[in-house]
């Protein structure tokens, strides 16, 4: 399926730099899709450690088991990301698949099978065939190169417009070090076709559990501030690799995800995530409008959280926003969905700067004509001031539009 | 907005039989639209007993709070409902408005304000001018009728596709009682354009705590179980009266819910409620099939409702159905994200009594095509069974088209 590129991508793409102690390669395993890559192999130094967040669904993938079980001993040697076919709901033999691609890569890249890390997107409930990887992950491991970053972004797409990349330099102790990320979804997760993926790769010498605890810390603000339809794949993954060759030109090795020396890393890494967290939502499935909420004087932060989540996922906010509707109204409704402290007479709501809602009522001062232009533009932000204390919390998302119908009730018919 | 009939609409449409103690009658009072009636008045014989379910949304509209006020009483002599606007999100001219609405409606009928209840649905955040009723409520209280159902049904629709009626006779003691009810609703809730308004009336000599009771009991399977965009009204209402004027004729009083007598009456009523959500569901903003979920073996049936629910408002499942696609891999994501105890070893699927899913993995035994044709269908029975415990439920809801959309994004612009 050959989707037109999202009106909202990225005009400026970094091109990413090296990092000492990743190489990748990319292959066309005919898992699913024709005359496209669909396999990424990154094969990780010796030293590397890792870290990841998973999906909190009650029925995750076959992979998601896998990296979970395997994180318990910090050390990565190798990824292996295949899209087409999501390797979830597999059952007994979705386990009996990890396993073996486990261990064709572990003699691909000469490493223990624990080491090797395990991603998969795409259709969920067909068997994985693993026996494909046989012979292609030796081929990988062997053309692996420290180049190769788009490549491996774009192997990983499924319903995705564009590859998504971001990259950071930063200072760690006198050293400079670097971060990759690239990531991919574009329904915050359509099982069958979508799913959220995300790899960061740093040359800093950070432990497995300080780097843990940096990328925790990490999504709240990023990926799990990002929603496209509200629905949770079974196969959401963000791993990050740390190889700590930066060591080797004077890097301070990290045991703490408190040391002091991280302060430029963490702001580096936290701006990376929410990069590709809002590349995501730029390629919301169907999206013509990035939507950005704002919700301010809420009882507590997670108040505003809840609130912000209730309005990003509202059809019917989704809806007004694709038809440039400033329609406050449905606003309203869905800060009282939340179920969350709310005083109705206290409410104001602003679309992109215009105050079109105070005190609980139409704000008599705002310009319709003003409105109805500043919705035509492609970014929209919803500023909802609660008047009640001083939680707050921001969250992205994008609007809900035809194209987004077309591809997910379409794609099989 | 002239949207055309819901493919879905009953075939067969009740003719609704006269209620003693109730008359109604509709005008066109030109609150918003041109050429068709716009307020309905139900006059209540003395004695009238009232009972009401409304809206969880903390920003509840006016007409919504006066009516939670005026339930204190227990009594009624008055209904007044509008179509066109919703007076919610209005502030303090909200509540103005409600008050002169019923004084009124008050003299208009000869009685309390106390007594007078009102319901509002339409357009949010637009004041509602509550002068427009001056003159019309008094010509309507003259002209009220026992008849004329359907036209009170018609009067209360906003984007509804047909107006939505269901009656039900049945033995209270050795006496015949009558129950009638009207809604309205095709989004669960456009506070725009839509919300869900019902009002039942019965001859039946009920008192307003037990006529409280049987509503509040009545809702869990009825409008409580069903959904069409997961977004809630600060408006929606569902009211009882009773009337007790079958008490003339031998119906015995009654005042306990737990009324052994009530067995029939409970059956018919809920059988009612249930037939009015169903019609809602069927009328869902822009829906070609009806979705029944049924979630059996989970832990709880209040678990079985979060799961069934997560379902019904997921996007991606919604969309599966109206591409007439099986996706069963969808339905395993609503489930995991529901949040609720799941094995996904042990789920099984199936699709109108096709089963496409069984033991975490797909049934090997289904056939594409058989699943294909039954997704033609415009009924579509999803059956998740888990494999946990007892808990069961059923749910309604509609699948997400283009069209709903098209209603709710494009009709402003």
């Amino acid at each position: 399926m050959a989707l037109p590129v999202s009106p909202l991508a990225p005009t400026v793409v970094p091109t990413l730099p090296a990092i000492d102690g990743v190489r990748l390669a990319t292959a066309a395993a005919g898992i699913r899709y024709k005359g496209r890559t669909d396999v990424l192999l990154a094969v990780l130094d010796k030293g590397t450690t890792a870290a990841g967040v998973f999906t909190t669904s009650k029925c995750p993938s076959a992979p998601v088991e896998w990296c979970r079980a395997k994180l318990k001993g910090g050390a990565a040697r190798a990824l292996v990301v295949n899209s087409g076919n999501a390797n979830a709901f597999t059952g007994k033999n979705g386990n009996a698949s990890t396993r073996l691609t486990g261990d064709i890569a572990a003699k691909a890249v000469g490493c223990k099978r624990d080491d090797v890390f395990l991603a998969s997107t795409g259709v969920i409930g067909e068997p994985l065939d693993a026996r494909k990887f046989d012979g292609v992950l030796a081929t990988l491991a062997d053309a692996a190169t420290p180049d190769g970053w788009m490549d491996a972004a774009k192997a990983i797409m499924t319903t995705d417009t564009f590859p998504k990349v971001a990259t950071a330099t930063v200072k760690l102790g006198k050293a400079k070090v670097t971060i990759n990320g690239i990531a991919k979804g574009s329904g915050m997760i359509a099982p069958d076709m979508a799913t959220m993926l995300a790899f960061v790769f740093t040359d800093a010498p950070i432990s497995a559990p300080a780097l843990q605890a940096l990328l925790k810390a990490g999504v709240t603000d990023s990926f799990n501030a990002v929603t496209v339809d509200g629905d949770t794949s079974t196969s959401d993954t963000l791993m990050m690799f740390a190889t700590g060759a930066a060591a080797a030109h004077g890097a301070p090795k990290i045991t703490k995800a408190s040391d002091i020396r991280l302060k430029a890393f963490v702001k580096a890494l936290q701006g990376l995530l929410a990069d590709l967290a809002e590349q995501v939502a730029r390629d919301g499935e169907g999206a013509r409008k990035l939507i950005e909420i704002i919700v301010e004087g809420a009882t507590t932060a997670a108040s505003a959280r809840k609130i912000a989540m209730s309005i990003a996922n509202s059809p019917l906010v989704k809806t007004a926003v694709a038809g440039e509707d400033a329609n406050w109204g449905r606003v309203v409704m869905a800060v009282g969905k939340a179920g969350q402290p709310a005083d109705r007479d206290k409410l104001s709501i602003s679309f992109n700067g215009i105050r079109v809602a105070k005190s609980g009522a139409r704000d008599p001062s705002y310009d319709e004509k003003e409105v109805s232009k500043a919705m035509k533009n492609p970014t929209i932000q919803i500023k909802v001031a609660l008047g009640l204390g001083k939680g707050r919390d921001r969250v992205l998302t994008c609007d809900l539009t035809k194209e987004y119908i077309a591809i997910n009730g379409d794609y099989r018919s």
